[in-house]
C-alpha cells in the first residue's frame, strides 16, 4: 500500500477520485522563495482540460484550483502546498449502472480484486481526473525549473499511423492535438472524426524533451535519471512503453553507430549524435535529455464489448458517456509535468555528490 | 545521492566496483525460515558469468560467493542476508591507459561530472559486475517465488534482425544466446562471430514473464506494478527501453483490438487476449505478466573511435581487453533477477490492502 | 526538505498553516474496508479543540473537517484519505505586530534562518493547529486498532509538581487537564489559574499505554517500536523528552532489579515487572506497551520578555492574544493519535516477518 | 521489516550477527572526495571495543576493517562504501546452552515471536557487536563534519547514582569510563568493582553536544532535527530514554524560566540560556546542540535469574561468559556516531530548503 507519493526530495502526493469531493495534491519539500505566477499556473492545467477542442471529451470539467497552504505572499514558504480542485460537473448518473460491471481495459475488475470493492463512478481513483493532482505539482516543478533556465517541452509524436514528419515546434499549440506537424495533425483530427463516428479509438506516442540540464544528474545504480523517468512515466494511466533516445531501434544497432561519439565545441565537451537520449550510465551528460511514451487507445470505446459482472455472469457493455477517442493530446502536458517533477527531484538529489560542494554550500 | 537502494519491504542495497575488492548485497526485509538451496543459487548466479561461450566475454571471473550475514542453521533469520563475491580476475592493467580517456557510450565522463574523479579500471561502478549483487539478491527473491508457485523466465527474443519465431522455451537454456529458437539461436551466433572478427557489437531484446501471480499486486497511483517493473529493469545498464504487454504497439492500435475482453473460465474471471501484459490500472489482473526490454550494443568495440580526454584533447581510442560482442545473453538473468525483487517487494507490500485481511492475520 | 510524511506503509502528510486558508492530512496505505464512524472521529479531534475549559486557550477555533477523498459509502476504498478543515477563527490581526519580532521558545528565528522568511500569523506552519492533521489521521489509526481489540489510551502525568497519584483512568475525561486524579487535578487546575493570572505557563508530562498488542511489531536495528514511537512522539512540538518504561529511571538500576523475570501464567509466557515499557530489542514482547512524554511549558506568555527583531535590534516583547497556559492537556489526544499511527504501522510492516505466513495469506 | 537502514541522503544499512562471519555497513550518499583517514577510523572504533580495562568486557574482539568498496586511491568516489569486519573471537561454545533459553531483558524472546527462530549464538543480530557497523559508519560522517568544522562530542554523564559534577571534558579520554570528571569516574569505578564482584550490573547516562552547527537543520513537522536525533539514539540497544536539552526537567518550568531570550552578541542573533538544547520547532538554532540518553543495566548478570526456556518451563538460568558491568562507557562513542550521521543526514537534506540556494548551486 501507499503508492500515491512520488519523489525523495521534492515529494508529490495526489489524492481524490473522479467524482468524490475534489482532486488534488501536496507538494513537500519545495523551497522557499518561488514565486507562483497564477496566469503560468492556469495556463499549464487548461492544457488537460476536457472541452476544449472536438478530438477530446466533450465534459466540461473545471478546474478551478485553490491553493490551500504553502503559499504567504505569492510566494512558496518551504511547507507543504496542497492545491484543492472540486469536483463540480460530477454527473455520476451516466456511471451507476456500470457499478458491478468490469470494462475491458480499465481498473474497474482489479481494484474490486485488490480493494475488495471500488468508487466505480467515473474510474474513481484510477480515472484519467487523478491527473490534475500530477499537472498541478508538475507546473510548481516547471516553475522552479524555468527559473533555472532548464526547459521540458512534450508533444505529440505519433497518433495511429499518423506520425509527425516535419517537425515545427512553434506549431504544437495551435494543433487541437499538441502535434508540431501542420499537415500531418490535420490528417490525424480527421482520422479521429471518423473514429468517433465508429464508437472507437486509437493509441499514439508523446515525445518528451528537457534541455539545458546541467551534467551529473541522477543517482546510480538504482535511481538513475532514466529509471525514475521511466517509473513516472509509466505511471501515467494508458502509457505502455518507455523509451530513452533511440529506445526500442538500440535493439537493432551495432556498437559502431549506436556510440556517441565525444568531441569538443568550443572548449566544451559534447557528443556529435545523441542516440543515448542525454544519459550516460543513468547520469545526465549535458545533451539534451529525450524520452518518449506509447499510450494505448482509450479504453472506453462505444462499441459494444463483451465482459463480465461483479457477480461472474457473461454480459454485453455498451459504454456511454463522453469520452476522449485518443488520450494522447490531453496527456502531453501529464508527461511534461511528471519530467518535470522528476527533474526537479533529481537536481535536488544530487546537491550531496561532492563533498568541496557541500562545504562550499555552508561556507 | 543515495541511489544504491531498491525496494521498501524488500530491499536490495548494491555494493562494489568492478575492480576493487569485491561486489556484493545486503538484503534487508528477507522473511525468516526461508531455506536457502545453495546449489540453486550457483545455477542462477552462474548464468551471468562471463567466458562460458565464445558469444560472451572471455575472462574468466570467479563468482565465489559468500554468504556474511542472515543465514543460521541453513534458514534465513529475517536479519539483513549480505552476499560478498572477492573480485579475482581483477587484471587493470589493461584499464590503466583508460584513466583519463572518456569511452563513447561509457559512463567514464558523467561519473567525472558528477564525483570530480572515478574509478576508472574496468568501468568501476558503472561496470556489468555490479548486476552480480543483484543477481544474488534476485536468487534470494526467486526463491521466495518458488515456494509460492510463481515463476519468473526471461529470455532473448532478438539480436539485431535475429528474432524468434519458433518459440519453443525448453531450448533456451541450450543456446548459448538464451534464445529459445534453435536455428534462429544458430544464425545470431553466426552473425555474432562475424561482429567480433570486425570489432563490433549489437543490441538485442530481453523478454520476461511472471507465470502465476495473485491478482491485486501493484500500489496505485504511483508505485503501480509495471512502474516498478520499468524503473527496476531500466536500472540494468544498457537497457533503453521498458515494454509492458504489446508495448509500443499500442500507439497503432484502436480500443476495439487493444481492450482484453473478459471472459469467465470455469467461473473465474479471465482476458481472452492479453496485450496489457497482465496488468490493470497497475494491478496485476491474474493473468501472465509480460514485459520487455530492449538493449543496446554493447559500448565497448575494438574498432577505433573518436572521443576525447579529461584535459580536453580530442583523440583516438582503442579499446583492448575482453568484451562480449553483445550483453543480451548475460543480462537475461539479471533481468529475471530484477523482476523476482520488484515481485516479492509487490507482494510484500500488497498485504496490508484490506483491512479484514490484516484482521485475520493478526487473529 | 519534506519533513511533512510519516510513515512507512500507513503514510500520513499533514499541511495547512494557522491562519491560512486550512489544515488538513492525507494517509496513503488506509487498508479498505473500514467503516467511518463520524461520531467517533467527531468525539476524538474534539479532545484538542482550545475553548472547552478554563485551562486552556480562549480561542474557539472550528474543527469542523471534510472528508474530500478516499471514502466511498461510508467506508475507506483503500485510497488516499484526505481530511480538510477550513480556518475560520483566523484573527490574525493580533499577529501582525509580531512579524519582524523573534517570540523566545518559537521557532520565529529558526523559520526565518531556514527558509528566509516565515508566514507568522500564529506561528504558521509550526502552530500547535497542525497538529488537527495529526489528529484527524490517528482518529483513523485508532478505528483501525479498535477493530484488532488494540487500545491507545494517554492522560497527563504530571502538571509542573502536581503529580498524579491515586490513578483513577474513568476520571480521566472528567477532568479538565485530562489528569486521572480528582484530587490532583484540582489542585493543578488552581494553580493554572494562578499562573494565567501572572501570564506565565507550566510545563508537565503525559503517559500513554498501548494495550493488547501482539507481541513481534518492530523491526530491528533501526526502526524498532520504541525508535519509532519516540520519532513520532518527540516531532509534536513542545515534546522534549521521550521515555519508554522506566525511562530516565533505568540510569541508577542495577541489573538485577531492571531485569523483567519471564514466568508462566496460563501456558503463556509473560513477565513478572515491565520496566522495560513492553518492548525487548525494540520489539513488543506482549505486555503493555508504556512511554511518556515531557511538555515544555507554552512558550507564549503575557509577561514581558527581551527578545530582538529581524532587522537586528533588541527589544521588549509582550505576546497578545490567548494562550493556553499549558499545553498538556490539549497534547494528550496528539499523542494518542501519534502513538496509534505508529502501532499502525509496525503491524503493517511486521506482515512479513515469516515467510510461512507470507505464503499463508496468498494461499 | 526491513529496519536495518537509517537516513535519507546518507544512507546506513549496517549487517551482521555477534557470532556469525561478520560484521559491517554499507554507506550509501556519501559524497566523493573525502580523504580517509585511516588512523582516525582506527581510533574512533578503537573506543568501543571490550578487553580495554578492567570496567568492560573482558572479550577481546579483534576490530580490524575493511573497505571493501566506495574508496579509491584514499578518497571516497561518491559510490557506496562498504565496511566488513571478520569475526575472529567468536566462541560461541558458552552459548550453546542458550540456545532455547530466554534471557530476561534480552531480546531472545521477542526474536523468537517474530521471527520463528533465532541466532542464539551471542545476541545474534540484537548484539551490541551490530554497533561495530554504526560506529564504523560514524566515523565517516564525523570526518565529513570535521572539514566542516563541526564537531560531536558525547561523555559518560553518569553511573548509577555517580553524576559528574566538575566537568573536565580533557579528561573524558583518561577516564575508562569515558566520564570527564577525575573524583567522580574514580568512584564509579570502584563501585563497578564491587557490581562485578557481586555479579550485578548498572545504568548510566551519556551527554552529547555538537557543536558549531549552523542554524537551519531539520525538517518540520517530523523529521526535525531533534525528532531523528531521538530515533537514532534510542536505537542503540540499551537506550531507553531520550531528552533534548533540559529533557524531563521541562515539565516542572515554567515558562518564564524556560523560554531562551535572545539576544545580539556581536551583531549576531543568540540565545541568553540554552534550555531548548540548540533546537526551536525542531530547526537547529545556531546554538550548541545538546541531548543526554538513559542507558539501561546490562541485562546479562552472573547472579541467579528466573526465567522461561523455549518449551514453556519455568527454570533458573546462569548467564555465564565475560560481560560489561556497565554498557555506558562502550556506548559513548555509539551515541557520537549515530549523531554524527543524523547531523550528515540533516545537512544534505536541508541544502533545498531555499531556491534563491539551489539556483547559485547550479549557476
Amino acid at each position: 500500500m501507499s503508492g500515491s507519493v512520488y519523489g525523495e526530495l521534492f515529494k508529490v502526493t495526489t489524492f481524490g477520485e473522479s467524482h468524490g469531493k475534489g482532486i488534488g495534491c501536496v507538494i513537500d519539500g519545495c523551497p522557499a522563495g518561488l514565486l507562483i505566477d497564477m496566469d503560468t499556473l492556469r495556463k499549464f492545467i487548461a492544457r488537460r482540460r476536457p472541452g476544449q477542442s472536438k478530438v477530446v471529451s466533450g465534459r466540461n470539467e473545471s478546474d478551478d484550483f485553490e491553493i490551500v497552504s504553502g503559499v504567504f505572499c505569492g510566494k512558496t514558504t518551504g511547507t507543504p502546498i496542497t492545491f484543492f480542485v472540486k469536483n463540480n460537473d460530477a454527473d455520476s448518473s451516466s456511471y451507476s449502472d456500470l457499478e458491478d460491471k468490469y470494462r475491458p481495459g480499465h481498473a474497474d475488475f482489479t481494484y474490486d480484486v485488490k480493494y475488495g470493492f471500488r468508487d466505480y463512478r467515473g474510474g474513481g481513483r484510477s480515472s484519467g481526473r487523478e491527473t490534475l493532482g500530477r499537472v498541478l505539482a508538475g507546473a510548481i516543478a516547471k516553475m522552479i525549473l524555468d527559473q533555472m533556465g532548464i526547459s521540458v517541452f512534450a508533444y505529440t509524436e505519433s497518433i495511429g499511423d499518423y506520425k509527425v514528419l516535419d517537425l515545427d515546434l512553434s506549431f504544437r499549440d495551435k494543433s487541437p492535438l499538441y502535434m508540431p506537424d501542420r499537415a500531418v495533425s490535420e490528417e490525424a483530427v480527421s482520422f479521429i472524426d471518423e473514429l468517433k463516428r465508429e464508437g472507437d479509438s486509437v493509441g499514439g506516442s508523446i515525445r518528451c524533451n528537457i534541455d539545458n540540464l546541467p551534467a551529473g544528474l541522477g543517482e546510480p545504480v538504482f535511481d538513475k535519471f532514466d529509471c525514475e523517468l521511466s517509473k513516472a512515466i509509466m505511471s501515467i494511466g494508458a502509457v505502455k512503453a518507455f523509451e530513452m533516445g533511440d529506445g526500442t531501434l538500440v535493439s537493432k544497432m551495432r556498437g559502431s553507430g549506436n556510440n556517441d561519439a565525444f568531441f569538443l565545441n568550443d572548449n566544451k565537451i559534447e557528443k556529435r549524435t545523441n542516440h543515448s537520449g542525454g544519459v550516460l550510465g543513468g547520469i545526465t551528460d549535458g545533451s539534451l535529455v529525450s524520452f518518449s511514451a506509447s499510450i494505448k487507445p482509450t479504453p472506453s470505446i462505444r462499441l459494444k464489448q463483451k465482459t463480465v459482472n461483479r457477480d461472474g455472469q457473461e454480459i454485453d457493455l455498451e459504454i456511454k458517456g463522453r469520452h476522449d477517442p485518443v488520450i494522447v493530446p490531453r496527456a502531453v502536458v501529464v508527461v511534461e509535468a511528471m519530467a518535470s517533477i522528476v527533474t526537479v527531484d533529481m537536481l535536488f538529489r544530487n546537491m550531496s555528490s561532492k563533498l568541496s560542494e557541500v562545504i562550499d554550500f555552508y561556507r
